[in-house]
C-alpha cells in the first residue's frame, strides 16, 4: 500500500487533490485544486514545494487550465493558455523542474489539434509523474550502491516523496539503502526557517516506521566532528551544467563541512534537474522570502518588531564540494561540464 | 541612562532581581529570588544565560545562601553552605565563569569569621560584577581596535548585555566599533534551537537604536559568499589553555566556514571565560539541553512525536580557527597554550 507521503499529489475526480505540506505533521489534510489559479497559489504558497514535485504539480496544473481555455475558445486555446504557462512558471523561481515539465506540457500543446485536449495532456502529466517516481526508485539504488553496510547519513531539507512524484531523491536513496540494511543511522536538519526537516522528512520516515534522529541545522558541524557519519545526502532544485547545485538554505554549508571532515556528500536528482542553460551556479536565480518566515513561528512573532532579514531560502554549492551526483541515467563521481554533458547525452 | 539589558541582573531590596530572558522580546518580565534555590532555578531554566551572566548571578546567588546558613548555625555556616555552593556549581556544566565567580565567593567564606558575612559577600558579588562590565568595555575597545573602517560583522547567539554583567563581550566589541563609525552593517544569526540571536540579540541592539539583519543559522556561509563580510564576533563559554573555544552550538561551523572565505574570526571574552585547567576543547564538557527545546516551538510541538533529537548546545571551535581572542588583559593572535599562558600571567 502506498503511504500518504507517496500520495501527496494525486488527481481524482477530474481534478488535483494535494496534501497541504504546510499542515504536517499535525494535520493532514488536502488542498483540492479545480483551475489552474489554484494550483498556482498552491505552488506558491508551499502547499506542494521540492523540485520534483513542483513539476508534477505543474503538469497537472496546464491540464486544468486546458480544460478551460478550450472551453473558452476552441480555435485560440493554444494561444490563450500561455498566460497560464507563464504565470505558472513564475510561482517558484529556483527550482528547473517547473519549467521542464511545462515545457513537455507546451509539446504536447503545440501538437493538438481542434479536438478536446485534456485527455491527451493528462496522460502526459500522469507520464511525467509516473516517470518521476521511477527516475526515484532507479537512483535511489544507484545512490544505494555507493554506500558501504554501517553507514551513517544526514539530510537536509525534505527530499522525500512529498518533495517529489514519490518515494524521494535524498530519501530515494535513504529509503534504498536502509532497505539494504547499510544504514546505521539516519540524521535530519530540522531546515530552518519553515522546518522542513522536522516536519515533513521526520514524519516521512516515520511513517514507513524508519527511525530518524533531528538535529539543528547548527548542529550538523558537531556531528561530522563527533559522530560517524558516512555521507550527507541531498537533493537539487536545479544543477547548473557545469554541476553547481542550487538546494536549500545550509546545504552549501554542510558541504564545505562535509569536505572538511572527511564525509562523502551526495547530491541526488532526477536528470529533469540538471539545467544545462546554466553554465555555472551564479546564473541561478535565488529565491527570497518573507521576512516573517524568520520572524514568526506558529503565526506568531518570536522577534523585536523593527528587526531587518534577509531570508535566502536556496544557496549555491560549488561542483567541486560534491562527491557524486546521483541521477536515473547514472552517477557522476566529482562532477564537471563535460561529465554532466556526458550524462545528459546518454539515453 | 541604562538600558533595560543592562539592567538584566540588579541586587535591589536585599534579593536577586533578574530579567526573565525567556520572555523577551515580547514581554519585560522580572524573576525575584530571595533564595539559593530561586537562583539555582534561574539558572538551569535560563531566566539568565551566557557565561559570564551566569557568574554574575551565582555570586548573588551565594549571598542569599549565606544568609540562610548564617542565621542557622552561625558557627557551621561555613561547612552548611558547600551544599549550596556544589549545588550552583551544577546548575549548567559548560560554563566556567559560574566556577570561577562561586571560587572567588569561597575565598571570601573561608576568609569570615563568626560575624554576620552577607554585607562583606555582596561586596564582593558587586565587585565581580562591576568587573565584569570593566571588563568588558575593555576588551570591547580592543576588540574594535581590530576593525577596520567599513566592515560588516556577523555574531552568533548572544554575547551581549543580556549574557554578561552588561555591555557584552562580542556585542561590546560591536557596540564599541559602531560607536566608532567602523560598522556598515550587522548581521545576526538566529541561533537555534533558543533563537537568542532573534529574541535577544536583536532586541539588545535596536533597545539601543542599533541596526540589526536577522539570518537564519544556515545562511551564514551564503552571507560570506555573497556579501562582503569582514568579521565574524562571537563569545564564549569556556576558552581550554591551548585557545579551543566552547561557545553556543553552530559557533563551530562558523569557524570553518569564516577560513574558508577568508573571514576573520574573533571570540571575545574575559579572562575569566579561560579554563587553564582544561587542556583542550575535548576535555570540555559540552551540555545537552531537552528534545522539547527542538521538537517544540512557543510550547507547540512542530514534530511527529515519535522522533528522536540530539540537542548538543555547545560545540568546540579549534584553536586554528581563531584569528584573534579578544580579553580585558589583551588580545591574542592566533591564539595558542604559550600565547595563553603569557596572558594569564600579564597583570
Amino acid at each position: 500500500m502506498k503511504s500518504l507521503a507517496d500520495q501527496a499529489i494525486v488527481w481524482q475526480d477530474n481534478h488535483l487533490v494535494l496534501l497541504d505540506q504546510r499542515k504536517l505533521p499535525k494535520d493532514v489534510q488536502y488542498i483540492h485544486c479545480q483551475n489552474v489559479n489554484d494550483v498556482i497559489h498552491a505552488i506558491k504558497n508551499m502547499v506542494v514545494r521540492g523540485a520534483p514535485a513542483i513539476g508534477v504539480t505543474a503538469a497537472y496544473g496546464v491540464v486544468l487550465a486546458a480544460r478551460v481555455r478550450y472551453q473558452e475558445s476552441k480555435s485560440n486555446w493554444q494561444q490563450d493558455i500561455e498566460q497560464d504557462l507563464s504565470e505558472l512558471l513564475c510561482a517558484r523561481p529556483t527550482a528547473v523542474n517547473l519549467r521542464w515539465a511545462i515545457e513537455k506540457m507546451r509539446q504536447e500543446i503545440v501538437k493538438s489539434g481542434s479536438e478536446d485536449p485534456e485527455n491527451t495532456l493528462l496522460t502526459v502529466a500522469k507520464k511525467i509523474h509516473h516517470e518521476d517516481v521511477q527516475a526515484n526508485k532507479t537512483l535511489g539504488d544507484l545512490g544505494a550502491n555507493l554506500l558501504s553496510k554501517g553507514s551513517a547519513v544526514l539530510t537536509h531539507c525534505n527530499a522525500g516523496a512529498l518533495a517529489t512524484g514519490g518515494y524521494g531523491t535524498a530519501l530515494g536513496v535513504i529509503r534504498s539503502a536502509y532497505a539494504e540494511n547499510k544504514i546505521t543511522a539516519i540524521y535530519a536538519d530540522e531546515t530552518r526557517p519553515w522546518f522542513q526537516g522536522t516536519r515533513l522528512t521526520a514524519w516521512e520516515l516515520l511513517q514507513d516506521s524508519i527511525p530518524v534522529t533531528l538535529i539543528c541545522d547548527s548542529a550538523a558541524a558537531s556531528l561530522m566532528r563527533q559522530k560517524k557519519l558516512a555521507w550527507v545526502i541531498v537533493g537539487a532544485d536545479r544543477v547548473a551544467s557545469n554541476g553547481d547545485v542550487a538546494n536549500k538554505i545550509g546545504t552549501y554549508s554542510l558541504a564545505v563541512m562535509a569536505r572538511e571532515h572527511g564525509v562523502n556528500f551526495m547530491v541526488a536528482a532526477p536528470s529533469s534537474t540538471i539545467d544545462m542553460h546554466m553554465r555555472s551556479g551564479d546564473d541561478i536565480e535565488i529565491e527570497e522570502r518573507a521576512h516573517n518566515e524568520v520572524t514568526h513561528v506558529q503565526n506568531e512573532s518570536i522577534s523585536p518588531e523593527q528587526v531587518q532579514v534577509w531570508n535566502p531560502v536556496f544557496d549555491i554549492t560549488p561542483a567541486e564540494y560534491v562527491s557524486a551526483l546521483v541521477t536515473e541515467k547514472g552517477v557522476v563521481k566529482l562532477p564537471n561540464r563535460s561529465k554532466i554533458e556526458d550524462l545528459m547525452k546518454s539515453k
